[in-house]
């Protein structure tokens, strides 16, 4: 079942991001407490900020009072009616800490359905699932790829959707690529046009996309035809689809899983995801950042799609000056709605 | 243990390759028969071309007096000291047929050692394994993909080698991608450079190239980093390394594969693979063929290797003409040095 069948009306949670919230690896803790459509927060548990608000942690006063504490029983107290466990970070190295097995256990015993970002499969362990019977509750392993038997290999069925589909493509990891392409989709439905968005890494997919499967993991033939398969489903409902990048077409580590999803999603335009500031890549030191000019040739090139805007996390004048495109950023007022008059214009 | 370790030198064999020898659908057993450095085929399987020569049916009189057989146990008595069966074909569907389940038996019960290209996996079925114990024979499963623990992301280590790295990249697929990187290598060995390849395909591996994954099945992510062992390890022992591509920039269903191929290994050169008489993808009748020019264009767009010549299935002369590139056909006479000659005058 996906997550969004599973979780249809807004569910009380608690989400756990011990050692990481408001951190670049508690994105996903992040990513569901500013943004979920399936999870009411009520309290995160990461001992490292306890004591403080999540609006604080994050600066983003819209998140309202949701408290950060030190353990599960605290979250588990300060949330009564509790449904849900969001397991928001994943430990370094893969294992599962011993202390986190212990609060993953309490929350079940309370109730608690479990959905996990963990690169280990809980609903693949005999302890996890007899657990979870006992417990009548549920488990949910976000980052797991469909089954060999639902994989295929893409064949261009997209073409033949009536919605326009809008695809987010970066100028390197973690630039923004989730939050524009959620913010684009939150404008869509303010201003009444009838919208979905397809996730391809498990955040978007916590924070409540149509439809999503975290691509990385999917066998590199069928890379494609998932994303093909997610976007079509979204189109068949909706008059727009938006669609989360990842990577960038420049980045020799992730490329294959870029082009993968321009190929797979076909896009009618493409929204370019650009830090400034940016000077070499996380984690990548040999492989240098290209900028939004060779990327916005190389969509350009490789698909039949337009790019429609930069979405920067800089000055948008100073930028959309520099590139030649309609820009905004989207954390500014007016920002989303800025950006997404660019993609309709395009369109 | 990979294929060229555990056959250190040539063994005696016979091919499995039912309803399929000397076709699309038998391009590995085609392969094995006319180019293996591993394997002395002795007879092939194939009860459709019973009685004729596989260099008949192949059309390549180099490949000389290999008989085409009946069943199993025709082969056998052809091939007495067999200590190999190849499976050079796969069934349509997946499954095993019971009248292939009966030959593989029969071939281990007479002491060969199995070298699989079938989807299902035999060393991880356990009647297999246990009749492989019974037998002292092997079970080679060249399909399957490297454990998770030996999985990586590219970090671009491949660049730190001395070897000079050259690639082959397609305008499709199944255009000869496969032939021009082993005739490649095998002209280069004929002029006396010390080379290596590396293969992708199960075919390659089969064939007998110095390292190979068949990356189609390894998760999205690790492409990249799974092409960059492979290259760093032949690029340690070699000072020329060719690298065989899949798929085609521009191919929708494929492309993620080509792009993390030419990211992965980042070439010094490429060869183009085209075969000008191809009017559409085989398959994929939405995907239109763009092209040698524009797939030159994008290689060159999305690396710094120079497309160093064209491998071609037509005529060398015409097409050198009209694309502007030193051009050779393989399948001519002095066509692998004429290529050659062109990627070493590039390198």
């Amino acid at each position: 079942m996906d997550l969004r069948s599973a979780f249809d009306t807004p569910t009380p949670a608690v989400v756990l991001a011990e050692g990481a919230f408001g951190g670049m690896a508690g994105k996903t803790a992040n990513g569901v407490v500013m943004h979920s459509e399936l999870f009411e927060v009520g309290a995160v548990v990461d001992s490292d900020q306890a004591g403080r608000s999540a609006a604080d942690v994050l600066d983003r006063p819209e998140v309202g009072d949701v408290p950060v504490v030190e353990s599960m029983t605290a979250a588990l107290e300060a949330t009564p009616d509790a449904e849900a466990l969001v397991i928001g970070v994943a430990p370094a190295g893969g294992a599962l800490p011993e202390e986190w097995v212990d609060d993953i256990r309490e929350a079940m015993r309370a109730g608690c359905d479990v959905v996990s970002g963990l690169h280990v499969f809980l609903s693949e362990r005999d302890d996890w699932v007899d657990l979870a019977d006992e417990c009548g509750v549920r488990l949910f392993d976000v980052r797991k790829p469909p089954a060999d038997d639902d994989l295929r290999v893409a064949d261009g069925r997209v073409d033949d959707i009536d919605a326009d589909v809008v695809l987010t493509v970066g100028t390197d990891c973690a630039v923004g690529k989730r939050t524009t392409t959620f913010e684009l989709y939150r404008a869509a439905q303010r201003a009444g046009i009838d919208a979905g968005w397809v996730a391809t890494g498990q955040t978007g997919i916590m924070v409540g996309a149509h439809r999503g499967t975290v691509v990385d993991r999917v066998p590199a033939d069928f890379t494609a035809g998932v994303v093909e398969d997610n976007v079509a489903a979204v189109g068949a409902d909706h008059d727009l689809v938006f669609v989360e990048g990842q990577g960038a077409l420049t980045h020799r580590a992730y490329s294959g899983v870029t082009l993968a999803l321009l190929h797979g999603a076909w896009p009618d335009a493409v929204v370019l995801v650009d830090d400034p500031d940016r000077e070499g890549r996380t984690h990548f030191d040999r492989f240098p950042i290209r900028g939004v000019d060779v990327e916005r040739d190389l969509v350009e090139g490789l698909s039949e799609a337009q790019v429609a805007a930069l979405s920067t996390w800089g000055d948008p004048a100073t930028e959309g000056e520099q590139h030649g495109l309609p820009t905004a950023n989207v954390y500014h007022d007016d920002g989303p709605e800025a950006l997404l008059d660019a993609v309709m214009e395009a369109l």
